[in-house]
C-alpha cells in the first residue's frame, strides 16, 4: 500500500517509527508492506513513486526540522498537487486540528477522496466540522475515511463500540474524553488550585500554552461529535454539542464531591435527552471515574448492560498504532 | 441459518428469547434469518427442519420443564444422533460447566465439528481441558468454534483483544474474571467476614449452593485459559495453571490492604513470567479495581499502553448478547 503522508509532527513521525519497526512482522503477519510515496510538512516535502527510506525521512525531519531536506535539491511541492498527482491508495492526514474552519485538513480530505484515494484522518477539525458531509463523499467516491486516532488516541474506542458490541444496541454512553482537564481535576482533588494545576500541567507537557482547545471543553466536544455521529448514526456538528469547560470549576466545588463519594470529571454525554460536555459529579465507585491523563467510556446497550473502556487517550506511538489499525483495516476491505 | 441447541438452561433460553426480540432488525440490518431446527434439554427433545416456533418452545419449557413437551407425541432423541443427522450450520453448546471430564460438552462439540458445524459453546469445561485440541480439529474440519460468552458474559473481552487491538501486541494482561468471588472480597472490604459475604452471594444468586468453583478459583482459571490460548497464542490447559482461591482471605488481611490504599483482589494474571489466579492486592486506583459483580481486565501492549475493559461478567441476557456476536461472526465469514 502506497502512503502519502501530510503533516510531519509527532504523530506523523510516530507512524513512520513504526512501520519501521514492524516492517518485519506486518509482512508475515498481515501480509502488508506498506510504503510512504510522498511526505510533507510546513517546509517542503518529499516525493519517492517506490517508497521513501523511512529511517532517512526521519534523519531529514530530525537534523533539518523538514522533510524537505530528503533530497538535496528537493523542489517543493504543493499538498493539493501531491494528492492529485502522485499515485497511493492511502493519504494519511496529521495536520495540526483547526476547530475554527477545519483547514487546510478539509480541502485536503476533500481533495483525496475526490481523486479515489482512502483516507486516515487523526486530525478532529474537519470530522467535528462537517462529519456527515464528509461521510457522504466518502460514500459518493467509494473510498474510506476512518480517524481511529481522533477518539482515546490507541485506545480502541471507535473500534469497541463499532465491532465488539455487534448483534447489540448501544443505548447512550457517557465519558472522559480529554486526558489534560482530566489532570487538572485530579490534582484539584488532591488539594491543588486550578492555577497550580494548569500550570503544572504545561510544565509536564499535557497542557498547551494557550490551554483553550483542552479546558473550555472544544477537545472533549469534537470528540462527542465524532462518537455520536460513528456509534449512534447521528448527523450532529460542534454546533450541536451543549459545551462548557472546566475553567470555572473552583475548590470548594471539588472538594464537596469528594465529600459525598464523588469527583468532578469534564463529562462527556450522549444519550435521547442529551449531548453535552460539562463538569459533573460522578461516583468514584463509578468505573469511568479515572484519573490522571487517563480516558474512560461507559457504554449502555440493551442487552449486555454497561461496559466500560480505559486507556491513554494521547501520545504519539498510541496514536500511531490507530493509524496501522485503520491502514490494516482499509487494506482488509478493499484489497482482499 | 439453522441452529442446534443443546442444553436449555438459562442462558438457552436467554439466547431464543433474543432472537424473537430482535428478529425483525436482524433481518433488516444484518441479513440475518436463525432459526433453532433443534433442541434438547435432559428430558427430551424438539425438531424441526422447517424451523421451532421460538414462543411455543420457551412455552414448553416454562410450563412442563421440558423442551419434549414441544409436540404431543414428541420422540425422544440423543444428543449425538441429532447432532450427526439433523441438517445446520450451526450447533450452540449450553450444558452444565463441568471442569472435570468437559462432559458432556467435549463429546458433542468434537461430533459436531466432524460433521461439519460450526459450534457456539458458551460452557468453560471442555475449553478449559482441551482447549489447543479442540482448536485444531476445528481448523481440521474446516469449521469454526467461537465462545465469546465464556469469558466476561456480554462484555466483548476477547473481541476486545483479538480485533480491536489489531496491529498491536499484547504483552501481558490480569483482570478479575469472577464476579461471585469479587462481590464476597467487595463485602469483606466493607467490613463483613469470609462466611457472611458467602451467605450473602448465595442468597442473592451469586453464588452456587457448592460455591467451590468460583471461591477457589476454577472458574478464573477456565476463563485464563482460554484468554491464553485465544490472545496470546499460548497452548494451555487447567494444570498449566498456578491456582489459589480466596477460601484463606480473612479480615484483617483485607483492612491492611484497604489501610494502603489496596483491595484484595482475585486476581488472573498472564505474563511472560505467570500464569496465575490468587488474591492479590491491587490499588484503589488501578482501573482494573473494580467492585462488586463486575469483572475488569487490562491488556498491556507494546504501543499503545495499558487498556481496560470493564463490565458485567454474567447473566443470561448478557451471555446471550455474546451468543448472537458470535452468531454474526459466523455468517459474516461462512455465508458471505
Amino acid at each position: 500500500m502506497r502512503i502519502i503522508i501530510v503533516g510531519f509532527g509527532v504523530v506523523g513521525q510516530s507512524f513512520v517509527k513504526l512501520m519501521l519497526s514492524r516492517s518485519a512482522d506486518l509482512y508475515s503477519q498481515q501480509g502488508m508492506k506498506p510504503r510512504v510515496v510522498a511526505c510533507l510538512d510546513n517546509s517542503g516535502s518529499a516525493i519517492a513513486p517506490a517508497g521513501l527510506d523511512a529511517q532517512r525521512l526521519l534523519d531529514a525531519k530530525k537534523m533539518r526540522e523538514t522533510v524537505g531536506a530528503y533530497e538535496k535539491d528537493g523542489r517543493r511541492f504543493d499538498a493539493l498537487e501531491i494528492i492529485e498527482k502522485v499515485d497511493a491508495e492511502v493519504m494519511l492526514e496529521c495536520t495540526p486540528t483547526n476547530l475554527n474552519d477545519g483547514e487546510p485538513a478539509t480541502s485536503l480530505i476533500t481533495s483525496a477522496m475526490r481523486n479515489g484515494k482512502h483516507v486516515i484522518c487523526v486530525n478532529k477539525g474537519p470530522l467535528a466540522l462537517a462529519f456527515p458531509s464528509l461521510i457522504e463523499l466518502a460514500n459518493y467516491n467509494g473510498v474510506m475515511l476512518r480517524f481511529s486516532g481522533t477518539v482515546g488516541g490507541g485506545t480502541p474506542i471507535l473500534e469497541f463500540a463499532k465491532r465488539c458490541l455487534k448483534g447489540d444496541r448501544i443505548i447512550s454512553f457517557r465519558g472522559i474524553l480529554n486526558g489534560t482537564t482530566n489532570y487538572i481535576l485530579s490534582k484539584m482533588e488532591e488539594g491543588w488550585t486550578y492555577g497550580e494545576a494548569i500550570k503544572d500541567a504545561k510544565e509536564k507537557g499535557y497542557a498547551e500554552a494557550n490551554p483553550s482547545l483542552d479546558v473550555d471543553g472544544f477537545d472533549a466536544a469534537a470528540k462527542l461529535v465524532i462518537m455520536a455521529n460513528w456509534i449512534m448514526g447521528m448527523k450532529v456538528t460542534m454546533k450541536d454539542i451543549n459545551r462548557s469547560g472546566i475553567a470555572n470549576v473552583r475548590l470548594p466545588e471539588v472538594r464537596n464531591a469528594l465529600e459525598r463519594g464523588n469527583a468532578v470529571k469534564l463529562l462527556a454525554v450522549c444519550d435521547s435527552r442529551r449531548l453535552c460536555v460539562a463538569p459533573t459529579e460522578v461516583a468514584k465507585t463509578d468505573p469511568v471515574c479515572v484519573n490522571g491523563t487517563l480516558n474512560a467510556v461507559s457504554f449502555s446497550s440493551e442487552h449486555s448492560g454497561q461496559q466500560t473502556i480505559i486507556g491513554r487517550g494521547a501520545g504519539g506511538m498510541e496514536t500511531a498504532s490507530a493509524i496501522l489499525r485503520d491502514l490494516i483495516e482499509i487494506r482488509d476491505a478493499t484489497f482482499s
